[in-house]
């Protein structure tokens, strides 16, 4: 088992903040995270490109190759940026060239059928690579338990390594898919739904914040700059550049 | 004299938001900012290279690209990212040619004859591009406002539009600058010794942001994941995933 796949521990859950770009990356390390995934709305909206439409596929892999040495990188790839299981099987073998340790695949709610191919051609191009298959059961569809359930295993069966269920926040229904599911689950986090502890007690193994924090900081950018222009306090604790410098090792 | 030169106005100072993605441009343009200034600290790390090095040209000319349709663009060039005038007018053509109104030259306290011939070039190639012509004096220098005057004087007589004299806080050598130099004079917003409102009183004409939002914007990064993993409140006012989109225009 990688260190990475170690990390996703039932009860003792990897928190897994997402970066977007170097900087938010390096400062993620810095902090002592000892992974940092990426948020493809991130990655996508700092190029100007739509999130979950298979438009950054170039920018991932630049980002992959500029963090993945800094740490443990799993990498958000959307649905692959391709249908063709060989060209997702393709990227798989670039970002793990690059340093990543892992990868996070969705379903978008397509036939699973689909994802399993995906993550077939990934799993047998790239072995050692940790395959999070997250469907969008909660996300995007009806939020139904037992189409979850049938998804996850099968995702798991076509190889995947842990599931990722975003926007599932019911107690007893992610005990179950804990139960039921051979592989860790994943669970988004989300501010005020729950707590990490409570995950934790649930039996998850991997929490991670999504977009969450690429939203502060654009919260924070617009926010700091009305506070200059309104005479209000600037945010504090902000630090200075010499310690911004630092921070990101540049 | 153009659009945005005209919004130099003494006493009543352009308040200018720096920005070093898309993301963060489109967020300040959708704030309601008239004109977005480039942070090269930000451009730069975010890239994972050190400011101020002349290491981010082609990072610079790309973001350029990027935002300056979004609305009235200035970008930050550094030194011009080389010492030979005719790179640097060849620089300021592309930035004019995607859109930008202006930039921001810094001396970094080289012999103020080198940033006249840089000046120069620009001027002479791209007539109406604003030049905002910086001098380290206070930032890297002594802080001697003498020097100051005599350099502010040479980068006005070279064609620049406005002066920008970062550090620089006394109230009375503000005062000085702004009556004895004919152009423009820019300062640096520093939380905490001033207000938006003083220097305006002061008869500043333009208030820079610098690298204060990259720097708030990697702040809240940090500070949302290490809320979330000790199990304290993420800040308010955070935006949800659509709402991020809709402000991004994406």
């Amino acid at each position: 088992m990688s260190a990475f796949a170690d990390l996703h521990r039932r009860g003792a859950p990897l928190l897994l903040p997402n970066a977007w770009d170097y900087a938010s990356a390096a400062a993620l390390f810095d902090a002592g995270f000892p992974v940092v995934g990426t948020t493809s709305l991130g990655v996508a909206a700092v190029h100007g490109l739509p999130d979950a439409t298979g438009a950054a596929r170039a920018e991932t892999i630049a980002l992959t190759e500029l963090i993945a040495g800094l740490g443990m990188v799993t990498v958000d790839i959307e649905s692959g940026f391709s249908s063709d299981p060989a060209q997702v099987a393709e990227l798989a073998v670039r970002l793990s060239d690059a340093g990543a340790v892992g990868v996070n695949l969705e379903d978008a709610m397509m036939a699973p059928e689909i994802l399993c191919g995906l993550i077939e051609a990934i799993k047998h191009s790239v072995p050692g690579l940790f395959v999070n298959a997250r469907t969008d059961t909660y996300w995007l569809g009806d939020s139904s338990l037992d189409e979850t359930l049938v998804r996850a295993e099968s995702y798991v069966d076509a190889g995947a390594d842990g599931i990722f269920v975003p926007g599932m926040t019911d107690p007893d229904e992610i005990a179950t898919v804990v139960e039921q599911v051979d592989a860790p689950l994943n669970l988004l986090f989300l501010p005020g739904k729950h707590t990490v502890a409570e995950l934790a007690a649930l039996g998850v193994s991997r929490i991670s914040t999504g977009s969450l924090l690429f939203r502060a900081a654009v919260h924070a950018t617009v926010a700091t700059a009305l506070a200059v222009r309104d005479e209000r306090p600037v945010a504090p604790g902000v630090p200075g550049y010499g310690d911004v410098v630092e921070m990101l090792g540049l």
